[in-house]
């Protein structure tokens, strides 16, 4: 049976999945797929319940097509900036409220919807549908999606397109899509001196002073320009933390973490040899730890950008603009499997804010955009 | 009666006395000296407890000397690296161990015995003698000299010259006194930017980042070269702090605070305004609060240094060092009197340290030393 994405957004939003709880949402959507004939599979890591399921097609050489997802939310917040229950949802004014209403319970009711409908006019259609969700997308991303595609890639499991229903809408449904995310690198620093008292100085060595214009150096650097599909890498010092606690001491000792969001004009190897190599030119002693977030990807043509492009122009007579720029998504692991990658849901102004919400009349849309791309993909 | 150097040492080690505590070191001084004729004020403000003592002169033109000094001490640190209990005062080995055996508890039992001998063979000499005496200078030094003096000064008591007791010896005894010390001035500055998401650089204005060149400029600007009695004015900075706990927040705010050591090339005034221009010029968006913890001074001639060098030559047959170097002292509160200050005391090798101690040998020599200064100045 068909129900509307209303209902089913708003009973995903009363379970209060926060990060990485999912309180019973995947078997709310497993109960919807598994009669149509989706094979499912429970594969839960750690702390994190997850799901990869899979509707083979007629033909094996049609596409494969997944929805990819998270049930997890972040937390409410401050409760009382809340003007409705954050896990009560609740339509006023012609928008639904509730944590994780566009982040993205929204899209998940939506894809369930548009599979149903899919499936009820198209029983046996040449591609495989599938759907991968998770509980850990807001957390660590540890044990969810990269855990998933693991498993998968080494059973050798094809998965040539995915939709990631993150909120990528701007302004009105439909109006961006992302069809890539720029790399994530974050690197720790130690900065070691040699620590002292302040009214003896050429005995000490502070580690903060020598560290100042690699520092700046890391931070006004021009990486690169970016390319046609991404703006210019750029990095960020995020952390700096130096003092021994007593006024008069001259800290022997610096900490500073940086984070590069990088373009498909670097990788994340060749950054860890240009930032040692600046570390190195100021002749700092230093420990660096460093972490891989993910390499980036890009979607530049092909079946799925087209088939999104045209399916938010029929549905909702919109020109989207694919864009690159914004935070990481679980898209950056799916694409390791060699998949094209695009991330469509409703608009993103209210994520991981108090008062999240979605707009009514978005939802049916929303899932009448997918529904038209499964058209476009797999038949 | 007299009593010896080491008696009087051992018995104010006993006492344990850390910062602001006196725990009645300054009464056995009183008992000792009351009875030589010395009018003895306590000036105890809020935690601290202080006392001022005159024994005046029999001519009012002659100098009026002060010895001063603090019966506190810093904490004993690690017990177990102690070799001994730090508050029972033990000889080892030709050494007298115990917190604040150095700094600067032997130097005040040298002068009560200094001023027990002198007065003794002398006992209505020309000048006045005094003592300044509080338990608040390794603390915050808000309650102890600092309105000891204050208070003299609106009565209209003068002060010409003034002995503190502090541990100025470097290897032996008298080799090194201080004449002066340079000044200190300590600011906190909060660099105001936006904060954002590492993703999305463009709309944040990092406060780390845009701090940077300042930074340098206050590490590594030549302030002064110093000059013959004093080394160059250094900048510190001792603590930095940014961050708001993810590692994906752009800081919009930037903590800092940096200490001056100033020569009399500069004054404090004067140091505000080239940081503020620093600053400035870096166009940062920034609050600032200051803390001026003593101007620098300098004794660099006068009756005073002249009989300190002679006494140490003629007791010890030691050509000393007169040095403005290390940290600050009681000593510039007592400066801002008009006083001719000299700091003079044991060897200061072990002081704040674990097994802080002071060799038997220098006791009874440093009270001479005392002693023949007096002789010196006040007959």
């Amino acid at each position: 049976m068909t129900q509307n994405v209303l209902a089913l957004t708003k009973q995903l939003i009363a379970r209060p999945s926060v990060t990485p709880k999912d309180e019973g949402c995947q078997s709310l959507m497993i109960e919807r797929i598994q009669p149509l004939g989706f094979i499912v599979e429970k594969m839960d890591f750690e702390d994190t319940e997850n799901f990869w399921a899979l509707k083979p097609g007629q033909s094996q050489e049609a596409p494969v097509l997944i929805f990819a997802g998270h049930t997890d939310v972040v937390p409410a917040g401050n409760l009382d900036k809340w003007q409705t229950d954050p896990f009560s949802p609740t339509v006023q004014n012609g928008f639904l409220y509730g944590r994780g209403a566009a982040d993205m319970k929204a899209s998940l009711a939506a894809m369930v919807v548009a599979t149903e409908r899919f499936l009820s006019q198209h029983p046996n259609p040449k591609g495989s549908l599938g759907f991968l969700i998770t509980s850990d997308e807001e957390g660590p991303f540890i044990n969810g999606t990269v855990r998933v595609v693991d498993t998968l890639m080494k059973r050798g499991q094809r998965v040539d397109m995915a939709i990631v229903g993150e909120p990528s809408s701007r302004a009105e449904l439909g109006d961006v899509i992302k069809n890539g995310r720029r790399g994530s690198l974050t690197g720790w620093v130690t900065v070691h001196g040699m620590q002292g008292h302040v009214a003896y100085p050429h005995l000490a060595k502070n580690a903060l002073h020598e560290s100042l214009l690699a520092l700046h150096e890391l931070a006004h650097k021009e990486w690169d320009a970016g390319n046609a599909a991404f703006p210019p890498t750029s990095c960020q010092i995020t952390h700096a933390a130096a003092g021994a606690g007593a006024g008069n001491i001259i800290p022997g000792e610096f900490k500073f973490e940086f984070n590069f969001r990088f373009s498909t004009e670097q990788t994340a190897e060749g950054l860890k040899t240009q930032v040692e190599t600046i570390l190195q030119a100021h002749q700092l002693t230093y420990d660096i730890e460093w972490k891989l977030n993910g390499e980036p990807f890009l979607t530049d043509q092909g079946p799925l950008l087209d088939a999104c492009v045209e399916s938010i122009r029929e549905i909702s007579d919109r020109e989207t603009t694919p864009e690159t720029s914004g935070g990481t998504s679980d898209g950056r692991f799916i694409a390791k499997m060699g998949a094209q990658v695009v991330e469509l849901g409703p608009i993103n102004a209210t994520i991981h804010k108090v008062n999240e919400c979605v707009s009514i009349d978005d939802l049916e849309p929303l899932a009448n955009i997918y529904q038209r791309i499964l058209e476009k993909t797999l038949l």
